[in-house]
Order: structure tokens, then sequence, then C-alpha cells
């Protein structure tokens, strides 16, 4: 058996990490907005990135090296997409590390990632000034992670230690940004993840595909997204230690915490809510639904009114195109039962227990369909009038 | 040839109709809540309904007549859906008719349609109470376009006479409600069209649904959507005046006018925009693409706040999965092109000239995707706060 210890710390925590966040004047009133992360061994990389159709220059940078090419250094910046770009933003960037390289020539197959603002040419000037100052031994994680955030309202990182039953420990750790999840449209989150186990490069595709279902895909960050979405693992293997079903487990504890901690930041959100779908034909349409739930403006707009309107949760139901029928369907806000297989239980008494459990931060809405056994939890946010705020002039 | 006139008018002002709207206390404040459509002979009926898997009890209802039954009579409610009331829903209406009938004896085939609260038993004592003082020589149509309101800001009808080639006219009006056009999600509408043409079952049926994929379902409002969702047209053919290719055009611009003015009323909306696509692969791209536009909250909190951030256009057209290309995508804000097949033209001069297009209440966004030649345009509005006031308490 096998012990996963959460800790206090950050990917820089990990054994051959090095990272830091710096101001390079992207944005105003010198907030960090640039960053690296540097190993001072080679590290193998995996990455799953958004299916958006218009890639960003970085990922289309990225996608240009050879499969299982190995890197030390990823430069990140928040700000500025470089995204709708051209073959310009991928120039832009291999100029970037042509400069970097001359100061930093231990740098190998450097990989970019951005976050910001979409279809304005990287400032490549301001980012190669400040980056020629890095210091490469830097362990500065909240640094980093402070300098990745756009409209994200705090830092998220987590830190992780396992210890194998031969006493063997290795650690992952990982920095994120997000906080945007609307829905299938355009969430925008990078999730950069460290390790130090001795992951063979076909586990570290396969599970970071695997855990990417119940975590982030479960919170519409999914593939048809942003032009930048990216979670990117990368693996220096300096511990020696592995075992692939610890590894499965932290990975997902890693994965969810960045989840949840990216829903919890939805812009301008103050509830988190999952949305546990059970009895469903399929697992298909359990997702399906509990993605429609969490994707609903009526849903997200009700919860934000700490309104029990468990009709809308009905009615997203019903417009999902999954199997469904109102004698065998049941609705619990909490653990109050509102709707029972084609009874209305929503006594006065009831509403206002019903609404009690909105008043929380962080609840559960369960639809049981009754007509099968698949089940999936999907997580969502309220929508109040700052995620209008935020996004009705987020360019300025 | 044929002309169509545009007139001062609704749905009372066709020969052999006759309708009201009154307060049966369903709302607050004696705001009319209740009302009918009354022809002195049968029509024939033809609807399109919402293809929520969880129809509405009056739906159910009204699909319970055998196939081309004629009907003389349509009573509508708002503020309660009698959605999610099981089979009760049904029995509640079939009460509320059994009852208005020994006072109006002459009522054939009855039809409801309700909208409003999904999840509240229909308060049928207080409509029958109400219903039964209707007086059904009444002619008044601003009073039932009224009753019927919702959360929209204004009562929506038209009235159009046609005259045909051997002089002959008929007449067609619609009245409408129809505010969140927010979608996919739950958009809620009624639509009531009426005809003195005399025009064949299976026209009505045929052009009905032909003109409902560049208005209804352009605007977002269509098939999976709510429980109560529904256009009707009733036809009492007393002009004997009819010709398909005339009826064909006026059909379109009645559901037209109707959508425009729901895109226009969209919750808190203040501007009404058309999303052109141009030159993509096929028409369901054409229309994948046009309606992720006017569906996208980041477009529409960005509309809100006249910011012509073209990034998060491209950004929504790469993710909705239709094939394009930054090679050959051109996006115009207005007449304003600031995206010209992979060149950034956004300089300062062009920013401060596309906001000002933005500045309009009605404008037009244009996508080029110049890989095919196929087009659609839908339309949507902005999404400010007054959406979020609107929806976060909306059942109180």
């Amino acid at each position: 058996m096998f012990s996963i210890f959460p800790l206090k710390g950050t990917i820089s925590d990990i054994d051959g990490f090095f990272c830091d966040g710096v101001s390079a004047n992207l944005k105003p009133n010198n907030a960090l907005d640039i960053g690296f992360i540097y190993s001072d061994t080679l590290c193998e990389v995996e990455t799953i990135f958004t299916k958006n159709n218009f890639k960003a220059a970085p990922l289309r940078h990225y996608l240009k090296y050879q499969q299982d090419f190995q890197t030390n250094f990823v430069l990140i910046n928040s700000k500025n997409a470089n995204a709708m770009t051209g073959a310009k933003g991928i120039e832009d960037i291999d100029e970037i590390f042509s400069q970097l390289n001359q100061t930093f020539p231990q740098i190998k197959n450097p990989i970019m990632s951005s976050t910001g603002v979409i279809g304005v040419p990287i400032p490549k000037e301001k980012i190669v000034k400040k980056a020629l100052e890095f210091n490469l031994e830097n362990k500065n994680g909240k640094e980093l992670s402070e300098a990745i955030m756009t409209t994200d309202s705090y830092p998220k990182s987590c830190f992780y230690e396992v210890k194998l039953e031969d006493k063997s420990t290795f650690r992952i750790g990982a920095i994120a940004k997000g906080a945007g999840m609307i829905n299938p449209n355009l969430a925008t989150m990078l999730c950069f993840i460290c390790t130090d186990a001795a992951i063979p490069q076909e586990d570290m595709k396969e599970l970071l595909e695997n855990n990417a279902t119940t975590t982030f895909n479960a919170i519409s960050v999914d593939g048809d997204t942003s032009t930048n979405d990216t979670v990117m693992l990368l693996a220096n293997k300096k511990s020696n230690a592995y075992d692939k079903e610890a590894f499965k487990e932290v990975l997902r504890l890693v994965m969810h915490d960045m989840a949840m901690l990216m829903v919890a930041d939805g812009e301008g959100a103050k509830k988190a809510v999952a949305f546990e779908v059970n009895g469903a034909l399929n697992d298909e349409e359990a997702q399906t639904i509990s993605k429609a739930l969490s994707d609903s403006l009526l849903v997200k707009t009700a919860l934000f009114g700490e309104d029990p309107n468990w009709g809308r949760i009905a009615s997203t139901i019903g417009a999902s195109g999954a199997s469904c029928d109102e004698a065998t369907l049941k609705i619990t806000f909490g653990n109050i039962l509102v709707y029972n297989c084609g009874e209305i239980l929503f006594t006065k008494e009831i509403e206002e227990k019903a609404a009690k459990v909105l008043e929380e931060n962080s609840f559960k809405i369960t639809c049981d369909l009754g007509i099968g056994s698949s089940s999936f939890t999907a997580w969502g946010c309220d929508l109040g009038y700052d995620y209008v705020k935020i996004n009705a002039d987020y360019r300025t």
C-alpha cells in the first residue's frame, strides 16, 4: 500500500524544479506577469491542449517539436494570449528563445505558454528584456502562480508527497490559472504539474487523459474551449520512485484540487456547486445532463439569487436531449427532496429548507433520473453582477 | 404579382377573430395575466412545439387531439407554465375547459397555452373564475398581448394585409411573448399567428416549419429550449383568398417581426446584433458558427461593454467545431474590417471606429470564413447587469 500526504508547498518544493514570477510591465502597477519553470535535468513532458481550431501560437510552437522531445524550460506570460497571430506568433516565440539562449545556454527545447487577450502581437521586447534577468536558481512558486493570473482572484497551487510500500517517495505539485468556468465556451485555463516520480512516458499520457474527464472536463474546461487551454505534466524522474496506482490517485487529487479552485474562483462566483446526476441511461447521458446543468445561465442566475427554482433544473434536464421521464425523476437540493417521481413536494416549509441550502458557499444538487445506473458529477458556480462587470470590460 | 402592406393592427383586426386579456390575479397589482383567442368559425391549426423532453401539460393536452382537428378557442395564461405537473397538469386543463364549456357551449376543441414558473400546479380556480366573465365578442388584441408577457418589457404584435393579383385580399397578424434569448437553454416564447387566408392544411405545416429556421430558430428559440415554447398558426379561411408564394412571404415577415422584437427585448438587453456568417463550408456549419456567436456569454458581455473584442469572436468561431482557418477569416464590425486573413488591422484608429459601431442599438458583425459559399445570420443581444437581476429572482 501507499500513502498520500497533502503538504504545504508548490512545484518549486520538488527537487530539481525552479521557478519565479516577475513583472515585465505587461500588467499595470508592476503586477507579476511573466515567469518560468526550469528543471536542472531534462524532463519528459505531456500535454492536453484545447480542441479549439484556432490554437494559439505557443501551442502551435510546441507541436512543432518531435514527439517524445525533452525540455527543461517553460516560459509563461499573462495579459497576452499570442492567439490569432498567425505565423508571426510562432516567429516571435522563436526570437524570444533565441535571445534567451544567448544568456541561458543551458535551456533546451523551451516551451512557451501564454494567456490573456486574443489578437494582439506578443510584446516580445518587454518579455525578453525582463526574462534575461531571470535567476534560474530561484524557487519562487508563489510568485509564478501569481504571474500567470488574469481574472483569477487568487493564485492556485497544490503539493503532495507519496510514500510507496518500499518506503521510497515521490512528489507532485501544480500551479494553475483559470476563473471563467462559464460553459463549453471559452473558459481559459493553464495548469502546470511537476513531479519527480520515475513515471514512464506512456503512463504520463494515459493518466493525464484519464483524469481529465472527471476533473478539468467536469468543470467545462474541456476540449472545445479557448485558444490557449493547456494542462502540462513535467517529469524529471529524480526520485526513482514510481507506482502506477499511486501516481494515478495522486494525479487525480492534483487535477481535482486545481479544477475545484477554478470553479470556486468562477468570475465573480460566490458558490461552488456539484451537479450530481444518478440513474442515467448511460455514462454519456449522465455527463450530458450534469454539464447542461452546470452550464445553464438560468440555473446559474437562480443560484446567485439563492432561489431554489427546481423547475429550471427540470427544464434543463428535459432540454439536454438525454433520456428522462417526469415519472421517475427525483431532484434534491442538499438533502432536501423537492421533486419526487411526478410529485411536487414544494411546500412553503420545504422551499425554505431548500433556500437555506443555497445560502451555503458549497453544496450539491442531485438529480436521480431513475432509468439507468450511470452517474456523473459536474461542478459549476453561480453567475452574478460581477461576472458581467469582469467580462464587459476585460481588455481595458 | 402580389402586394404586402404592413398595417397598424393585430390579430383581432382580422375578420372572425376575437380576443382579450384580463387579470385573474396570478400576477400582482391586477396586471393582465389571462386571455383568449376566439374564432366565430372553426379554424385549422398547426403548431411548432419545443423539443424539450419535459413538455408542459398544455402541449401534452394539445397532442391528445386527433391530427387535423379544428378549434375555435385558445386560452392563454402567464405566470404559471403548468410544466412538470404530470397527469394532474392535463386533468386541470380538462377541468378548466369543462367548466368554461357550461357557460360557453360554442367552444370546440379548446387549446390551452401557458408560460411562467415551472413546477407549480396551475391555479385553476382563479383562472376559471375570471374566464367565465370573458366576453367572446371583444377585439382587444393589445390587452391579450400584454396578458401573455412574463419578463417582456413590451407587448409584441404585428399585422399585414396582402393583395393578390386578382385583387382579392387576406390578412395575417401575430402576438408573441419572449424575452430570454439566452440559449440554447430555456428561452421561453409563445407566438400566436392568425389569418383569414384560405390556406390548405398541408401548406400551413410546410410554411410554418420552413420559415422557423431563419426566424425563431435563428434567434436561438429553437427546438431544444423550454418546456412550453409554442408557435401556433390559426386559419379561419374567411377571406377565400390565397396564394402560396404570397403567404410564404408574409408569414416569413410575421415570424421575422416577432423574432426581432424578442431579440431586441432580450432580458435587460440594449442591443440587437446580427451575426452574419459568410463563406462557410456548408449550410450547417454556417448556422453552427452564427449561433455559437449569438450564444457566447463572452461575446454578449463584450457587446454590453461596447468593447470591440474581436479575439472573442475569433475564439468562439474556433471553438464551434466548424471548419475555419486563420489565413482566410475576415471579421468586420459594421463596415470596419478588424481582422483580414491573418492580418490584425486593429490600430488605435480602427479600434475606435469599431467601438463606435458597438455604441449603436443595432448593428451587424460579419465573419467571412473564406472556405465555402454558405451563409447564415443569427440574431443575438448583449447581456448585462439587468439580465442577472431579472433571472436571479424570477419566481418572486
